[in-house]
């Protein structure tokens, strides 16, 4: 598109047709295959491949462990997907999910050096897709499952994490929930107050919800102290409508409504859509409230309204443009590559909640200059404005990767020590 | 491994010593993905991540073809194996064929710029390897099958054919055949012969064996005339242990033995295991014979024995340092490059046979310094000594990849034109 055409369009079809362009150049897509060693001489060729590559072969074939040693397995993280929940835009099936996966291992790459392809299953049933994932799963070092609706997600993950020998990580339920905890327990912290005491209305009843109440139930809240609730309503224990995941959220309350579980609530949750959390509602909550208007790109509530409302309120929001971005980059490219670099064989909970205190932690820390610079603001230091550490922060890498790498080592799961000096500076 | 240790090595531990250290460092493995777009700032994250990506998403939605316009799609070959028939090492398993699969995208990447990713797939039953590749078919733009044995590979890349949208071409089969064919028929040629009337013995009954002689007949060469031998001996059509593969090479003849068939015989292609053609048979053979010993590291017989016994011989065999090697890496990744620069749905006999022309016709013209400066030799003429083109051979991508995409345009399989001046050096 001529740059003439171009200062015609509104802003949002400029940042329309600059997505489409960056996907369509300087080569379709965003990804590309790179050679680690030489491929020139006909020497380089005859190590490469026969006669050679029969050396790896047998050392593998003698020793299954030599496998992270002669090929790039123990660095490759394959994102899988079945596009049946992409981003905000629902069911589209695999093909469409392509970009979004992509753009996944482009953030893997970007983020944490590990090489990442996406993979898009086309499938009937559940266990059509289990069996897919799990028969070419020992190909990679671990697998993202990314964009797979609810509830049928949480039994793609339960099943693939018995069946495959590395590590399952719905990033969708669980580094959304990371991301989530440990800016709430911030949050609750800068508030005064405890989680093991707060009411919490999480409103969307997906798999980042369901993700996220557990972990923060890990985290010390309190199961009867949450309501959740999904279009229907409050998800209570007189509904007879509920999945086996809603189920256990399912409350002993003769309470309905948003309105009915909002009033006195300490913390809210929103996994749902835009505006669902009015001003009204917002004022009924108990004194400093924390509330996570996370529906992207067009909160629960928007901040500048919320912040009307309430003055002693903290927020957050899944968006870019205000402050406390809840966004999973910060958490799984850095899981990832901790529970890669110690061959671990899962990503326990253990290890999500050593990501969500190394998390918390940055964010409590004095800000270096080029990470300010990298997030474009003159200054950040923790309090209301500042819960969560920014996406562009360089620290996270070192940080989160060892914090899950350490917990992956003392939980057991670990296949091989901790690199000496790992993620030293 | 030290230099010092290394002076005390054999020639043999040396080499092997260099292929294990090839695929040690300077990382695990031989490929690494890469990002092709700029993904440094937040604005860059915006538009290759959420909420850019949604552009493409909704595009691909409205019209799968957009896949080719904003996703690497297009350009991405996927070498796929389950490591029954590993080079001539045997069933090793899928984790021990990794090493070769990174090396086929190694050569994929190489010699004709597509992007390559290595899948080893862990099945029970021919059906549940079939299903698995065919769910994942569509993140590719074509499948590379490689390593499979023999008969499966058969069943395997015929339901494949079926049920994939892109090319699916078992290389172990046709690309043995296509540059097979091509030095046959360039030798057949030389010798004065035709293919119409030639006695061929296949000693070998494997997938390569098969193919070499299906693809051989539709060259011109006489079903009838093809004595193909088993472990057993010649397949004939008195035998009832044959697979329905082999039915089709079953000879209604007497003859029982290699030593009865070679007799007479024009052209001898062996892909079967060291020494077993004897210079006593080779003797037997008729005048001006064609000799491929392809079984690899040692061939069937050795050169240097067979022109000892036989000085009217034209040979070929596997082996890179000896003359006229037959080796995949002149045809797969430019059958490849061909068919996916035209969306070819599938690789169909014309396109197999335009490359087994264009590999026959360069082998006849005037070789350039430079190819001959990578091929280390001073000086190559069509011969019997240069029947097939060296691998090293710049002009392979655009003739043999120019060629495939015509015939895919011309039989009608192309899903697009071919782009203008289409390989034009």
């Amino acid at each position: 598109m001529s740059d003439d055409n171009r200062q015609e369009l509104s802003p949002e079809e400029q940042f329309r047709q600059q997505a489409l362009d960056y996907h369509a150049y300087p080569t379709p897509g965003k990804i590309a295959v790179a050679l680690t060693t030489p491929a020139e001489t006909a020497k380089d060729l005859a190590l490469a491949y026969s006669p050679g590559v029969a050396e790896p072969v047998r050392e593998i074939a003698q020793n299954a462990d030599n496998v992270y040693k002669y090929t790039s397995k123990g660095n490759m993280v394959a994102v899988i997907s079945n596009g049946t929940a992409i981003l905000g835009l629902g069911n589209l099936g695999p093909l469409a999910s392509k970009p979004v996966m992509e753009g996944k291992s482009l953030l893997f790459k970007r983020f944490a050096g590990l090489d990442s392809i996406d993979i898009e299953v086309k499938h009937r049933t559940i266990e059509e897709f289990v069996d897919t994932v799990a028969n070419i799963a020992d190909t990679f070092g671990g697998i993202n499952l990314e964009d797979i609706k609810a509830p049928d997600c949480f039994e793609i993950e339960k099943q693939l994490i018995e069946r495959c020998d590395v590590p399952v990580f719905h990033d969708d339920q669980h580094g959304t929930a990371i991301v989530t905890a440990a800016g709430m327990l911030n949050a609750i912290e800068l508030q005064g107050k405890k989680l093991e005491e707060a009411t919490i209305v999480c409103l969307g009843a997906g798999a980042a919800a369901v993700a996220c109440m557990e972990l923060l139930i890990k985290c010390g809240a309190m199961r009867e102290k949450i309501y959740m609730l999904d279009r229907k309503g409050v998800i209570h224990t007189r509904r007879d409508d509920l999945n086996e995941y809603k189920q256990l959220f399912a409350n002993n309350t003769d309470k309905r409504t948003l309105e009915d579980v909002i009033e006195g609530a300490d913390l809210f949750l929103g996994v749902s859509g835009p505006n669902l959390l009015s001003p009204e509602a917002l004022k009924l909550m108990a004194d400093k409230p924390v509330v996570f208007a996370c529906s992207n790109p067009d909160p629960e509530i928007k901040p500048e309204l919320a912040h009307e409302v309430r003055d002693d309120l903290i927020m957050g929001t899944g968006r870019s443009d205000y402050p406390n971005q809840v966004n999973n980059v910060l958490c799984f490219p850095f899981i990832f590559r901790g529970a890669l670099d110690v061959r671990a064989s899962e990503i326990n909970d253990e290890m999500k909640l050593a990501a969500v205190d190394a998390i918390r932690q940055l964010a409590k820390e004095e800000v270096p200059a080029e990470v300010l610079t990298a997030a474009g603001v003159d200054a950040l230091s923790f309090g209301p404005g500042y819960i969560i550490p920014k996406p562009m922060d360089s620290r996270l890498l070192p940080r989160v990767a060892k914090a899950v790498a350490q917990a992956a080592v003392d939980s057991g799961v670990a296949r091989i020590e901790m690199p000496e000096n790992y993620m030293a500076s």
